[in-house]
């Protein structure tokens, strides 16, 4: 059973989300209906994150096994000719050893929020961005967010129903900049909770407005309260950029038991057993 | 009757140009309406280029004249209200000069031109680019745009409906560079001829691909035979970015009378009062 390591672009708005459900249209089900039109046995799509309803990917990565080699180029220009006219592309497919895990060999994940800060709606960015027509002050946004950066208890910015264990995750990287007239949020952490990045993009808004001073950051972050942050920003703002592994794909970190792991890994695996859906 | 200066965003994919018509949307009657819908009666919105059926903007710029002054900031608002949900958006508007017009004041028009040069077909942006997924040599295609750059007889860079009285044209910049997966050719000149953009962007896609060398370029530019220049690229890859005007635009350049002219501006005039749409 060789292993495919895949590299995705979807546009999240015509899905109902990464996984694989009952009631909509999902990216996982589109890519192994693809890939199975061609290799003709039913596969197994393992994703690097599940994405919510209307969360875009430009750098999704996923793994699936086949029961026989293919070529990676084969690979990669069946997929996309099964895949039409969904909006779902395979971007790069490359061989990989059994023990890569998209998911559990994943050393961080990138996403970007994009707001569009203008008084003009989006017209060629529609259904990509969070549109703010307030001027938001960029730079307080970038200096609280300095605030969330490294390992917290982010129970304030999990949704209800996020599903993992522990609340606590390291936030690697959080840049806020402007880009023209919008303002970019880059967040990079091993693994994201349910909303984490739409929670501080919703709660870094109000900072940007100056409805919110920094405080409230260090007050969310010291009670664990989701009342003190701010309110979820949209999903169409939010694009899953990149997948880190280490070294080459074709030398993943090797999975250690539960017990010798971080918090931020545990939770990875009770996540990967459970029902629910995680998208930062 | 004050005279205001609008600066648009538009998909024109769902347009069947810039130029009011029987057959189909148009950027313009939407406009028009929109702006007609607040101000009580009929108003004729004068564009700075008449862009083809899905061809995009993201910074054309028109006038229009109302039978009394508003506040800059209500006809924004007050006409985004009314195109909604129409694929355009009125950006900015600035109180202008009577004497400025859109068209004629113009002194350079600016394109950009994106081609995804991968493997994958367009997923986030489909409708936006030109996908080409057989690897091009963009420093070829940057050498050889370098050629069109000045000013030349272009008669075999022009559609063969356009209308314009002289092929003459003063290409002021030709600038080809990767952006990631994408090239992206980008174009300033006072005025262009109609598919003049794209069909250099096809002439200089056969060099990338090398299938033609550069002197092709010359031998085109000499010969005027529209047949040794390459096809005219799909309209959905070309975006007009901006039109520049002198100065404040509250002061325009006067028009001078058409004997004064040059070639490019000469040729304005004739293209307005004509019922061709032009475009690069």
């Amino acid at each position: 059973m060789p292993r495919y390591k895949l590299t995705l672009e979807y546009d999240g708005s015509a899905f109902a989300g990464w996984q694989r459900q009952a009631n909509g249209p999902s990216v996982q089900a589109a890519v192994e209906a693809a890939i199975g039109g061609f290799a003709g046995h039913a596969v197994s799509v393992v994703g690097a994150g599940r994405t919510d309803a209307g969360v875009h990917a430009a750098g999704q990565v996923a793994h699936v096994d086949l029961d026989r080699p293919w070529p990676a180029a084969t690979i990669r220009a069946a997929t996309n000719f099964h895949l039409k006219p969904a909006a779902v592309a395979v971007l790069a497919v490359e061989e990989a050893a059994s023990r890569f895990h998209a998911r559990f060999s994943a050393t961080a994940r990138v996403y970007r929020y994009r707001i569009l800060n203008r008084a003009a709606p989006p017209v060629l960015d529609r259904g990509r961005v969070w549109w703010l027509s307030k001027p938001l002050d960029a730079d307080a946004m970038a200096a609280a967010a300095r605030l969330l950066v490294g390992h917290h208890d982010f129970s304030a910015f999990r949704a209800a129903l996020c599903q993992a264990r522990s609340p606590v995750r390291t936030l690697d990287a959080l840049a806020v900049r402007r880009v023209g007239d919008e303002i970019w949020l880059e967040a990079r952490a091993r693994s994201f909770l349910h909303n984490q990045v739409r929670i501080i993009t919703g709660t870094l808004k109000e900072i940007g407005e100056g409805r919110a001073t920094p405080e409230r950051i260090s007050a969310a972050l010291a009670s664990g309260r989701r009342e003190l942050a701010g309110p979820t920003a949209p999903a169409a703002g939010l694009c899953l950029m990149a997948v880190l592994y280490p070294r080459s794909d074709c030398e993943p970190a090797s999975i250690k038991p539960a017990g010798d792991r971080a918090d931020d890994q545990a939770d990875d695996d009770i996540e990967d057993d459970d029902a629910g859906r995680h998208d930062a």
